[in-house]
């Protein structure tokens, strides 16, 4: 009998906001997988590295951060092979996905190369999207409002029809895309509505307006706007 | 000394979806509020039912449930003002909220009334977009890709314009709408890239294209459209 392969959201960083079953899950694990950077610590698995078993089987998949860039395909067949061979042996395998596995996730890489083989089961998990909206004890989106996820890669025209035609917006993947953004939702008369978070959840959170944030701005960043003159009362 | 206020989500359905931070705080919980129907359990409360304490004191808000109106403020005010008497007696309280308290949810008409007078603090949840992209094992938005959440009791051109604009829908609140969303969604030739969910996460989820859905759909439902063919293989 073959493994189930699970893909696990782990939450915005806070190992409070991981979810219940999440957490038992990987507390079981005995095989588990997660994305890591070139150096330094998986972020995933830091997030729920409380909740692991010292002697679990680990695969991580070192993905190299280049930005604007997607990763070779190539890290997530070798990551799918290895993962293959622990189902194929009759293990559960617990993959470790930041905030939720199908919201711009990479887990989709995974489960594309092995769902045709096994049992897949996804946890979803709390997104960057709504720990930036806590942070800043700010609706992201009331009532029957249009809410438009954007990635801040895109070009300024797509940025700018996508905002103009929504109530609420979020802009991820700020980075080094930070002073662009900012003129521009200056220029669309947006900047006083706007509002910038890093690191949501995390000891080193910084929620703020977009007019004091830093023009240094993490990956890890959103920009949310609402529109309205606080248009959740009514 | 004032009490501290929090809106609390309890995700889609499961309460194994419940994050560990609101489980706890549930759990050590002396006032809870919630919002309920007219008649039977309220949604939220049942999620989290087996943390909450047996002597906790319990605020339920019965807002009327009636398609296409938002409930009167009155019942917000009523409620603010219940919460409002706990806080200034220094009990904390905890507002359960179903899926995420921001993510179009009605804590936000709590929080602007209380917001100025009392601490506030939110513990984002799992909400029913990545429930249902979860039960349908397939990703909601990927890499660059634009993604819009859409509640279904916009009309049909609004509806249009934002479905032909984006590479990942979701649209909401399907209840009643469900034939003419399915006639439009036909109509734009996406019928064979739509699914449909409902009761996401809950012992009684169904899960299938939108094609095979049925027309009676429930309040809580929901279509995910991913239009490209198997766009998240690169």
């Amino acid at each position: 009998m073959t493994g189930k392969l699970y893909g696990v959201g782990t939450g915005p960083g806070d190992p409070e906001l991981v979810t219940r079953r999440a957490w038992s899950l990987i507390e079981s694990a005995n095989v588990i997988a997660y994305p890591a950077p070139d150096s330094g610590e998986s972020f995933a698995r830091s997030i729920v590295a409380d909740a692991i078993q010292p002697d679990a089987v680990e695969i991580p998949m070192v993905v190299p951060m280049r930005p604007g860039r997607a990763p070779a395909q190539s890290i997530y067949d070798e990551g799918a092979d290895a993962i293959a061979e622990q189902l194929d042996a009759g293990n559960d395998v617990v993959v470790l996905c930041e905030g939720d596995p199908l919201f711009y996730g990479s887990f989709m890489y995974l489960l594309v190369r092995l769902r045709d083989r096994f049992e897949a089961e996804i946890v979803p998990g709390v997104t960057s999207l709504s720990a930036c909206a806590s942070a800043q004890t700010h609706p992201l989106v009331a009532r029957s409002d249009i809410l438009t996820v954007l990635p801040g890669t895109l070009d300024d025209v797509a940025l700018e029809q996508a905002i103009t035609r929504s109530q609420a917006v979020a802009i991820m993947k700020v980075g080094r895309h930070m002073t662009r953004l900012r003129s521009l939702i200056d220029r669309l008369g947006l900047l006083g509505k706007a509002l910038y978070t890093s690191h949501a959840s995390l000891p080193h959170e910084r929620a703020c307006s977009l007019d004091d944030a830093p023009a240094d701005a993490p990956y890890f960043s959103m920009i949310l706007i609402y529109k309205g003159d606080d248009p959740w009362i009514s």
